[in-house]
């Protein structure tokens, strides 16, 4: 039942779905459950307290919902917002263009805020502006994606924070952190964001099949005034299991909730702010290797760079989809492809959830040996070499190792 | 992390989440893969060709989508209809309860065919007199819960669609076979069904986390004119992503697909009518213990015994949620909860998925012992004799084994 | 590659191996490491002492060989004795039967009690015949089977270390608890056992391969002397590796290490001498169904009877391999087949390891079907009834679930 | 339950145990069975067909044996010799020296071979001397290690069996393969192979616990005269029950059956000789990655090159154990020690088994970073530029993906 089979371990690159520990395939290795029994309510209520750790929030209430980060982005925005509401939404890649189409099908009047080529960050002067005028707080909300997978650029939340504070603008925050949460520095409290939300396919490093959408209690008041026509995606259902104490409205993947509990136990023992650091120096890393391979980020000032996802510009002579093609057909290695209008122009390298150095490095060697074979003249162990420079520097003893 | 060890097998006997087979838990114990590699679609394309079978179509189109049962029927539903259409939907217990809830805040105009007393199937008289007065064909849709797994009753899908030509009715038939389908009797194309849906937790034996919906030609069509917001639920998404022969319109549980796989390979090696009788055998073995225990079934017509689920009356004295409680806390045996109207009256014995006889047995055996132990005056012995001696004269030989 | 696929789960109620835990058969599902790193002889600590637990012993010294118990048997002997030594040894069925004939391919001049027909214990007046004659203390070693797999008898083992202690004869006592320990009363220090051994798929529930052998400061002393050639089953090999702290003469099973961790746990979580009486439980159940059935126990007084193997003896015009061929070919359930001068006479029930009473039920009443099947006139349902009287009387609450 | 867990996969790269591939754990992930059902008799015929096309044998027998490498040695060694023959041996590193010992401690007359310093092959000149001097054919065997793990020294088998044939001597070819079958070529029948062994954990990327050795006709004819004493490991037993179809003296392990069967189609399914052209390939570039860091490998000649391990001479101011241990404490790779003369002088880099090229790639550049870390002045990215360059030129496609 693998149709392509290839001998080895494959190194799956792509920004999500992401390799999920040992520990966690074990975990999820089970038959099912009866759900209603108190087994599964008392894992759940660890999990419910547990998860809001991974978004730094102390009053925010969870929401571990059957579905994708789609599913997610729908929830957040049906139990906050009314059609015909404004909101802003930023333009700046693949990821954050579905998310204004499902705001603009939702029937919101969405404000865009385009940033031009693909690989800028949200402009936030824009915004600034747009807050500064509107004097009637007709704004509702502004929609913002924490990491935009598509081109590797990470906007600056705290900014966004900083400027609704500024114009005292009661707006709503609502972020998709599905490849930030759990790998990028993120502070739902700190930030004032109302709505949070990401995917386990990602940063938790599970496989695809819970959104887990954090809520404000702003975000929560503003739900019961919130007009938007949900029923699967509604919050309310669950609040009422919530005090009920069995907590699913409807049945859950017991595998997930086990897996999940899994993750969070490896995250916790690695530490948060330990795993984002590993984020950072894998980034860092992976940027290096880019510099030295002599090609472009993607991503086109230093203040975006993204710790979870780098997009390499490829030169015009070369189709990055035959970098990803020749990645998975020749070396077992799974890249992410340029998505729309970077189609054809970029690849992806994913660095985020349960990966190290090694993995980078063979990942990154992997590289090295695709671009030859496309007819880049890069120079084999360039970039390998550069991040391995700065690897060697700053990556800790493993704690429990020493 | 299994806070409730007890010693041995649970036996699981809720009517979903249900046993996954083995070989279905080996398939699905994998590594995360990137969906947009060569290899996820053609999987995904055999995955949909085949789950097509369980429907018994060859005209349907099917969707897998990340969610569950109720995510399905909402799917069914906005994809279909418009806000305010009318629609005709049978209340006989908590399942038909809930879709008519959702179908009501999901603003249809819904025109409840109730049964009186939960126990009873779908009343087709009414059905067929609301018909014959429709001569302005403003029903749009006919909702029914083929099984309906709070009471074990099932419908006759058959006598529906009989109902529909015999008035030339062009009303949608929507149908949840979240408890029936790959277990019970149920012909897609046959019976002129434009919507019928699953969840993967049930029949088809696997984690929960996959809805599966089938739609019609005609579905299709009603599709274009319907007015139902939905995006997350879109089928065009899907259809949108058929055509470039990639499939998903967002990021799918890997596990899940090759679970589905594996789970399919299971059923037709043992033949889709062979699973059907199996659930027949096990059905009706289950109703000559309850009838030997001299306990009264919930379903109070043959015709609608269901051979998925039984809801087992208890007598006034007893509460039904004790005789679930002792078989956990005692038996390691996991029964299903009364809801709703029969909270405390029935517990529910779900005899559907990849089980077999001994299983059963083991499961009825244990059902005497809580009997006994909450003061109903059985004859221990007697449920597993008379089911024993049904199944002694019907099971089959193992195919693979003879 | 299941060439014989049966719906449902197997009803596995051979005397092993038995039905591995779901979270041991987890706890295993594990890629290979290092077992020269810290990690391994850290675990490996931990299980040297805890495996002592389950011999009731703390000034034994244990090994875990990777072997089978006819592996263990051969480290117990050649480590202790001496080619010519004279031993004692009972034959009372096909597993003593076969550690006789190692005892005399390894050269041991065999002193044979035999106990007649089989369902007999070992003959202990002989002994004690033998012991009080023996002034010169020729009798090297006493080899005894605690508990008979092939006839379901259990001897009496303190009674054997009486008649030592009456005679203060300084022979070893070498005991095969292949089939007892972790599931019956076994005491080694209590009873001065020399060598207590037993194999992994055995009570403790995990797969074949490990060997786990026991040796006093008797036996240990005893292998200084010992001249039998032994290289792979040296003793000596692992004390050297012990005082290095490596513990490993050789690559051991990483899977078998990380599931002996968690079979450990298991069973200290439920407690050893709970877990003794729940077989004990399950063997009287087993016995009071094979009584109502009318059948015969293969053995043949009370005090041996086993409660981790019960053997039935069919009537004379049954084969009782064709009531094992049946169970599995039809039932999916697996019984053990009548060995050697037992062969087509008597059929045997496991109810050994990690089962619960439903398991067993729904194996005995599978076995009723099948004794009607192959002609036998029983009554269905008779052995469940008279094992459940007993079993509703017994079974205590699951301690995790109160 | 993982004592010293750290992020990201461990890079295991010791010569064994290796990395299992993730089918063979998930055909592994199952209860047990029955070994006496009709089903583990198919399965065991299919493997023991299978199993002699890795041997390159027709006319062999196969044993699979529930033992390890040393295990496998001593089954070879005492069912084909008798105490006092006279056998030929070669000294050439540790796994060589622990053969002899063992040789030594069964009771023949070892005649021993020794080359030297470690990192020389077998010294066949002297061999050539001892066969032409004895005319009388008191040598009844050679005994040699086609590669010995601990030098990372392939010795020349051909060679061996032309001088056998050359002074038409009749000694026995006994041949450790347990770090080359399945990695290197290996061709039992061509060359006149008279036993032959590996074991699961190695090359065949198992777990540990499956010793399999295969004999030539002549080889059983010789057990038929040896008296070496011998009975957990006597081959008799086995071809007892290989008459009888039922093929298992004692109870196998379950799963690494069914892990063997995974193992052999994934060979088959990449073809053995594609999965030696791989070993070659991975092997030459570990060479050459040698090499570019300055540094000597163990093995003194090209011609003993062997393409499953590489021993590592590190400087006289560096302490290889240091290496090994830095490596697991801050990269999370595994490397092999230096064993007995070559402790703390070289390090090992085991590259066989079921891996690939960027996974070796990773394993590279994380022994440059610990080189760094010891002081070593590496120049990051060097072995993995020789290496890449090498792979980039003769690393295939992957025929399933092409």
């Amino acid at each position: 039942m693998d149709y392509v089979y290839g001998p080895g371990r494959n190194h799956l690159f792509v920004p999500g779905p992401v390799n999920i520990p040992e520990p966690v395939i074990r975990a999820m290795n089970r038959n099912n459950e009866d759900y209603r029994s108190p087994a599964i309510p008392a894992l759940t209520k660890t999990l419910l307290e547990d998860v809001k750790k991974i978004f730094k929030t102390t009053s925010g209430t969870p929401f571990l919902i059957p579905t994708t980060g789609t599913g997610a982005w729908e929830s957040a925005l049906t139990n906050t917002l009314s059609p015909g509401d404004r909101i802003v939404s930023f333009l700046i890649g693949q990821f954050s263009l579905l998310w204004i189409d499902q705001q603009q099908r939702l029937k919101f009047d969405v404000d865009v805020i385009e940033s031009g080529e693909w690989g800028q960050g949200a402009n936030l002067d824009i915004l600034a502006t747009k807050l500064a005028a509107d004097r009637a707080y007709t704004i509702k909300a502004i929609c913002i994606v924490h990491n935009e997978t598509a081109t590797g650029v990470t906007n600056n939340l705290a900014a966004v924070r900083n400027l609704l504070d500024e114009y005292r603008h009661p707006a709503l925050l609502l972020v998709d952190g599905v490849s930030s949460i759990c790998a990028l520095d993120f502070r739902m409290d700190e930030w004032g964001v109302d709505v949070a939300l990401t995917g386990s396919q990602k940063a938790l490093s599970l496989p695809t099949g819970m959104g887990i959408v954090c809520a404000s209690p702003k975000a929560l008041e503003a739900s019961k005034m919130a007009k938007s026509l949900r029923v699967f995606f509604d919050w309310n259902d669950y609040l009422k299991f919530y005090k009920l104490g069995t907590y699913w409205p409807y049945t859950p993947s017991i595998q997930l909730l086990y897996g999940l509990r899994a993750a969070l136990d490896l995250i916790f023992e690695e530490g948060l702010d330990n795993v984002i650091a590993r984020h950072s120096r894998l980034g860092k890393a992976t940027r290096l290797a880019v510099e030295a391979w002599g090609l472009k980020n993607c991503t086109q000032k230093d203040e975006w760079f993204s710790d979870t996802v780098t997009a390499v510009v490829v030169p015009p002579y070369i189709d990055s989809a035959d970098v990803v093609r020749r990645g998975w057909k020749r070396y077992n290695l799974s890249l992410g492809l340029g998505l729309n209008k970077v189609a054809g122009k970029v690849f992806r390298i994913g660095h985020l959830g349960n990966v190290n150095e090694l993995q980078l490095l063979g990942c990154l060697s992997g590289v090295e040996m695709i671009l030859k074979d496309v007819g880049y003249p890069v120079k084999l162990g360039s970039g390998v070499a550069a991040a391995a420079a700065y690897l060697q520097n700053t990556t800790p003893m493993i704690p429990s190792r020493i």
